[in-house]
């Protein structure tokens, strides 16, 4: 079911990979796409990180609860959906992916593993 | 000449406010649209701090240099495009903002300003 899920957001973005994680850095499944140059296990370990400084900083900014992050750099794009206050769920692209796409696609997982995940 | 870019963007956009930074969390400009629950500096500088961490994360990752972050939390969508080494330019819109004219306008202000700034 989550793997589905997961194939479902890469193959209708043609993104790298996907993966749903939680705060702690431990995968909870991946689904690998086309050939990527990057590791998603090793990507969502360090989003984990990230993502979880960016909400202290939404908190103490008083922005609420951070719903979406997105990184772009030379070689890769990375989506991320915060699913709830323990899992969230990351694709990797190539730069020239569609992220509009992918935001979507990564919406429509985070409501159809929300209740799985609560 | 910064002060008039950063209108156009924040003007196209319907953001809240932008602004450029250093890196050091410095604001070198800001420009303010509507009225904004939230101070553009204070976000700015939080921005700093959490862009510079997301760079040592894709160096790590062999990912290159970072050039567009992006942050959509309940009360507010952050985006950050990285002008050089020692800046980048933000913008505050709300949740409901149209965050790819952000995005685009964002790049705009960047090929304008890039000169200047190096």
């Amino acid at each position: 079911m989550f793997k589905e899920a997961l194939e479902t957001a890469v193959n209708g973005t043609g993104g790298y990979a996907a993966l749903l994680m939680d705060f702690e850095g431990i995968p909870l499944e991946s689904y690998l796409g086309q050939e990527s140059p990057f590791d998603i296990e090793v990507v969502g370990a360090e989003i984990s990180v990230l993502v979880k400084q960016i909400q202290r900083a939404a908190e103490m900014l008083e922005a609420g609860g951070t719903e979406e992050v997105s990184f772009k750099s030379e070689q890769m794009t990375t989506l991320v959906r915060v699913i709830n206050q323990d899992y969230f769920a990351a694709m990797t692209l190539s730069p020239q992916g569609n992220a509009g796409r992918g935001r979507f696609e990564l919406r429509m997982l985070a409501s159809k593993v929300r209740d799985e995940l609560s």
